[in-house]
């Protein structure tokens, strides 16, 4: 069936029997706005929007990985915050020709996404698009107890912590434009294509390392770009290890394989949504901690220091990285 | 300047500049997440999309007047709601080539329009597209003193009353795919190009009559179907008065132009972004009143039943309205 004879109430309906229903004091979908409970917490919002053929192609990627990476995107906002997501509208602009199917796998996509994690869909809009199809999804969280991690509040001698692996998106980014598709020819190529086309938020993890840290944001557009974030906002400088960068195994391999030194996918790649922390000396214990219960490689990548610039060592080397370089939302 | 030199910290900056700031205890644009500060009566929410060539066309409108019909569009939904508009978050998909004076345009529509209401834009992404403009704005808003005015809650006995005239909007689309461009030839063509492309959100006009309601919505999708939204959420049926419907002077004359009945616009046109309430018949008065201090037009057009259906009435004959037929977002 095409998306135009499934109608905007057909949609409704749709969504309606994917997802769990809102919690107590919520009014979801259907109505001229959602209504959100009020809190003395207050809330954290944000919106990403993802558009085919710059952030996605359907020969690359599935409905359901297209939707599930929309979710995740912005999870990974609320995780960078530290907070509980809670809430999320979402907007589709598809060509009419679209089938139902691929609608309703884009929609699983983001409630596979989100309803483990108690996130409800209460409202968004669905249009016709001319060719192409563009999601836009706003999410809602609440904050830790602590207040939200904001970017800002960095100090010298804090430790410059960093989850996971960087540079993996992109090296799955360019398996799939040098022609290799999921779920590739190895283990390698796997691992690396999970990481570009189902990225994971550090949704947990962010809650728990929230109490713990000066400040935070996720590495959506580079770590270059992510650490002269924290840098700026704080007003400190930084010294940064470069040959402590965790990249790995199956990123270097791949890197190797198109003779590109993998440190520039980590500094400039984008998209690994892994979180980025200002730790105090006194705290770094209980975030490794943390990263070990929960399974998640918490790498400390360097020191944020007085010295009102950032420094990229390596070894006793320094190298010259641009801060302001960041992943380009224009081209692709 | 293209928007992609401009880049997004350069977007920022500009947004920044445009508008005042945020009201205290708010996190603005520049963080991964905006913080609203808590509220114990809760908050509205709503997200609308504009896509280029669907919504807009840039023959037809200037930008300023894209993103004033963006930001106007979701007022509606939060004046529907009997709400105080607060935030905005915009995401926009530009094409690379588009200059940065577009951009600009456009958000400044969207301020002109939000800024005299305190309303702040605290957040989004700006992200590229392959060739069409698409705006997405979710708004939030905080309930009247008496909780959100809703779809559902209409009685038999309530009076069915409209804000200001229908079918203009739909008019004005008329005059624009026929080849008149703003301002048109006459006074009447200049009247309804504006309902179309400056349509102004009944904001301060939802929430006086708020506390008045038991049921509002706002004309999105033409009165026939926003009719059966009332009457379905609220279990009830309805006598309309066709013959009373507030078809301005306008919209008549350029409907015989095209030798056309201007109901059909009214019933089916939608955007029109007008108000229409169930109105216990003891509180008929003050809203009357309300629209009188205001210089709004509010016609009572019909009553709500306990039928169990929808009759459509011009004088003594009855006619066939199918309310199922509602604006379709996905043609034009």
């Amino acid at each position: 069936m095409q998306v135009k004879k499934l109608g905007e109430r057909g949609i409704i309906s749709m969504i309606h029997r994917m997802q769990s229903s809102p919690p107590p004091g919520f009014v979801g979908i259907g109505d001229d706005a959602a209504v959100l409970p009020g809190n003395t917490a207050g809330w954290l919002i944000s919106q990403d929007m993802l558009v085919e053929d710059i952030h996605f192609r359907w020969d690359w990627a599935t409905p359901e990985q297209v939707g599930g990476k929309a979710a995740q995107v912005n999870l990974s906002d609320i995780a960078a915050m530290g907070g509980r997501p809670v809430a999320a509208l979402t907007s589709v602009a598809v060509p009419a020709r679209t089938s139902s199917e691929v609608l309703e796998s884009l929609y699983r996509g983001m409630t596979r996404a989100f309803d483990p994690l108690g996130v409800v869909i209460l409202g968004g809009d669905t249009v016709g698009s001319v060719d192409r199809l563009v999601l836009d999804v706003a999410i809602l969280g609440v904050p830790g107890d602590h207040g939200p991690a904001l970017r800002r509040g960095a100090r010298p001698g804090d430790r410059l912590l960093v989850s996971g692996r960087l540079g993996a998106s992109y090296a799955g980014y360019m398996l799939l434009s040098h022609g290799t598709s999921w779920p590739g020819n190895s283990v390698d190529d796997r691992s690396v294509l999970t990481a570009h086309l189902d990225p994971e938020a550090r949704t947990r993890l962010g809650q728990a390392v929230g109490p713990w840290v000066h400040a935070m944001t996720d590495v959506s557009d580079g770590l270059a770009s992510e650490v002269s974030e924290l840098t700026q906002f704080g007003a400190v400088g930084a010294d940064v290890r470069l040959d402590r960068l965790p990249v790995c195994r199956a990123t270097q391999a791949i890197a190797a394989r198109y003779g590109t030194d993998p440190w520039e996918w980590a500094l400039f790649g984008g998209e690994d949504y892994e979180l980025l922390m200002a730790v105090p000396p006194s705290h770094v214990d209980q975030v490794l901690n943390v990263g070990r219960v929960m399974g998640i490689a918490i790498t400390d990548i360097g020191i944020f220091t007085d010295a009102g610039r950032t420094r990229w060592l390596d070894g006793d080397e320094e190298r010259v990285v641009d801060g302001d370089r960041a992943f380009d939302h224009f081209s692709r």
